[in-house]
């Protein structure tokens, strides 16, 4: 396992390994446990760390290397937990269309070495258009 | 502020203040708190607690009562902190169509009092018909 000193840092290696492509960093990001869990956008919960990597590498093996940029927007945080809320911009690695963008709450653990491994990904799906700038949701309800 | 002793308490009144449309019975649910943040589906990210009730007061004023079913899927609590994945099932008041299904990721805190309060709450648009049974996204990145 990398040990990454802080959540910052694994945040770092997920978007690089993402970015990349790279499903054996992406490993080395999550935690090794059954409490790990991912929502790739408009998927399901994905639990248990097997079915989330299984997930990353399903996508990294359809999709050329594409560009992401990522921007925390908040963060929480106390002994041993660590929950950042972050504006990702995703452009595919074969087009030069406008970039996706997505909300993701991302979760860190601090491990029993006292290194920070993700344990949470959960991506929301697009927000369409203008949409942030009117700086609320279209649905009446919820 | 009603002091909940666990953030399941937390939860169920959460929910129940969203059935009842209730936006007192939400504010008391929520920590009132810069670091409060929610995620309406699609919607942007609002921060701190008057812009997330706020947002619940217009959803409030929208629409009738909705029916509001929730299930927990996975907890991963630590002292201080408790994150729940929750699948909600919400029916529109004005009819009798299918509920819609959205995974919501909420977030506790235990205050100063000692009693629970939600800090957070992320959800996402729905799950495509059966794309859940097929236990992937359709989504060739990310």
């Amino acid at each position: 396992m990398t040990p990454h000193s802080n959540a910052d840092s694994a945040e770092a290696a997920f978007y690089r390994a993402f970015e990349l492509c790279d499903l054996q960093a992406m490993t080395r990001v999550w935690d090794d446990s059954p409490q790990s869990t991912c929502i790739h956008p408009g998927g399901p919960l994905l639990q248990g760390a097997e079915a989330v990597l299984q997930s990353w590498g399903e996508i990294f093996g359809q999709a050329k290397a594409p560009q992401v940029q990522y921007r925390l927007l908040q963060r929480l945080e106390n002994d041993g937990l660590a929950i950042h809320t972050v504006e990702e911009a995703i452009r595919p690695g074969d087009g030069d269309a406008e970039p996706t963008l997505l909300i993701a709450t991302n979760i860190y653990r601090q491990t029993d070495t006292g290194g920070w491994l993700m344990i949470a990904h959960h991506a929301c799906l697009p927000m369409m258009g203008q949409r942030q700038a009117r700086g609320r949701s279209t649905h009446s309800v919820h």
